[in-house]
């Protein structure tokens, strides 16, 4: 197994509010979130010698304008709404490479305000998405597969409520996230039906945000800051969305690439046993039943077992390995390209004991999770303490 | 300077049919460039460990399916037209870092066809293109570029259109160039006027075609090949589209992404004059001024000098400095995200020595140049032999 572990360090992050922005165009958050990671890092923008962008929209986006950063290479990413991981994986690896001493790896959407004809929005849901038109969205699809979780192993509506519940709780800690404000289950399980079992408060919303990391080679960092973060894994794979959505033996239970990214990352990392050491982790949970499907997915519990991460508290903001303490995609929002790199702000801060009243306890090793598509694109990131 | 020369290697590639492919899809184009470039390194589709799409549209596009190329990373790259040559460089850079031992790079367009709403012919011609919608368009563009350098250093239109003659010339002997044929000097100023002095034939086609390359770390390429070429320099810039199309002040006759990225690809290769080291190169001539400006811009020659090339045929198959062996993008053909990966086939090829009537002589350095918007965001790759 080939590994850049310990090869690549995060010396700045950085993350715009997240919501419903209308006061701030996708530049403007760009601009917060990389200026704050500047300013994290101790650098000046000219220190930056190349950088990668995640993002689904504008199909052609730039980060030379609005951060005025000129004569450099800059790449955009798009891997569904795995592009903000993809996009600190591509950085990660040019850093490791030698080529670059220092690198800006950003992610940004802009979701809210009205669509025009070219944005993703109006694509997913009006255009040709190559699966969706098919008569299929995505809450459906995970719908289909909160159904057959019940069916197989029983799951109550409070259980798949407590998950949202759990993520409020997070987020009302946050003072960037979305929605922080607590719900309960009652108020889960009374919001409007969506595709059956998930209701409203079951999903992630449509948000506007960005996000940024500062990257640098190892031997570097510690001329920035003592308290850098090492990159120990960055897996990733990309399955087919014919195996998942028109597979008549799909089992709606198996997400196939975030195993085989977690594999390759856990092997990278030299992890042995994610359950016993992985501190904390941030996952994509774009519904409720995402959530306790990734916890089997990842290797933190077998089949049938995601559900008492729940309701045991073991993913908790206290208990034995905290998932999404940020708030997560439900709270903290979830603009497509930002998320992963959003996911390696909140790992890099909880590793730097930052996190204030959300602050995990024992954070060592932390676990970022990018989920594109229905399942087909995953990113699984593992950032850990020197 | 940072550099990876001589740790990556090109094993093999692989480039469809160029031009009107109605017959052909997108995934059809795609599968055909990299069956070849796999049957050219000698590979099976199953030792590819991670792949890198140089696409402008679809939005959201897959290798993944039409190549049934599951359970490893893939990254979709967007930079203009240069989107090619910047997936090649992500790609040279992970297997630099480590992390991949073999890997694929593919470039790809379908822009024949009727475009729907999303697509990037309608994009850039009805939508909102962030530089072009204020009334400029790339020919008006690239127009006065050519203006401009007539009044200031004179330039015939016979010399203008013996770009395109030369193009042609090596188009007719490439039997994957969307144009195989000879044309006259007669023939071009004949040609309806597009942007003056630019005429139809001074124009780069809207092509569809796909190319594919694969890579390698330096020890590893002999267990694959005897006459593997390895990568000396990746050179990229990303300037700012308001310096050049809305400042007052802009010469028209600069690119300076063209220039940095340049400068930077020399040193790495270690390249101190390029005019006497550069063997070859393959230029982004998207319209015949392009080329005369590429000439001055990567240092082949002084300002108000490029026309020489052409005059005095330096530029010529059997010149000094031959450009665009290949029939360039005039008669090649311009499919936006696979020019790029289609001047490494053409440079892995020349440096190899199997381009039979169109083979440049003593093939040592070769020079692929790849040009986005107005010049906005550049690559330069340079290739050599062992």
């Amino acid at each position: 197994m080939n590994s850049i572990r310990d090869k690549v360090a995060v010396i700045g992050v950085g993350c715009s509010r997240f919501g419903e922005n209308f006061d701030l165009s996708y530049e403007d958050m760009i601009v917060d979130a990389t200026y704050e990671a500047y300013k994290d890092a101790g650098i000046d923008p000219k220190d930056i010698q190349a950088a990668w962008l995640g993002t689904v929209n504008p199909e052609i986006g730039s980060l030379a304008d609005p951060l005025r950063l000129f004569d450099i290479p800059i790449t955009r990413v798009e891997n569904y709404c795995a592009s903000g991981l993809d996009a600190f994986r591509n950085g990660c690896l040019a850093v490791a490479s030698g080529m670059y001493d220092i690198a800006l790896v950003v992610g940004a959407e802009k979701m809210r305000d009205s669509p025009p004809n070219d944005t993703l929005v109006a694509s997913v849901y009006h255009h040709s998405h190559p699966l969706l038109n098919k008569g299929m969205s995505y809450i459906g699809f995970f719908g289909m597969c909160a159904n057959v979780y019940r069916e197989k192993y029983g799951l109550s509506e409070e259980t798949l409520a407590r998950v949202a519940v759990k993520s409020h709780h997070n987020g009302a800690l946050n003072p960037r996230a979305f929605f922080q404000r607590e719900i309960d289950v009652k108020t889960v399980m009374d919001s409007p039906m969506m595709a059956h079992p998930l209701r409203l408060l079951h999903c992630a919303p449509v948000t506007d945000g960005a996000a940024a990391a500062i990257i640098t080679r190892k031997e570097l960092a510690k001329n920035f800051r003592n308290d850098y973060v090492l990159v120990k894994g960055l897996g990733m794979s990309v399955s087919t969305g014919f195996n998942i959505n028109f597979n008549p033996n799909y089992d709606f239970l198996t997400f196939r690439s975030t195993q085989i990214a977690a594999k390759s990352a856990y092997e990278q990392a030299g992890i042995k046993d994610p359950r016993k050491e992985i501190s904390f982790a941030e996952v994509h949970d774009c519904f409720s039943i995402t959530e306790i499907l990734n916890y089997e997915n990842l290797g933190f519990c077998g089949p049938g077992e995601g559900k008492r991460f729940i309701d045991e508290g073991v993913a908790s903001l206290e208990g034995d390995l905290p998932v999404n303490p940020s708030g997560g995609l439900k709270s903290f929002g979830h603009p497509i390209g930002a998320s992963g790199v959003r996911m390696i702000y909140e790992i890099t801060k909880q590793l730097q004991g930052k996190c204030g009243p959300r602050q995990v306890k024992n954070a060592k090793l932390g676990l970022a999770h990018n989920l594109g598509g229905t399942g087909i694109a995953v990113g699984v990131t593992i950032l850990g303490n020197q």
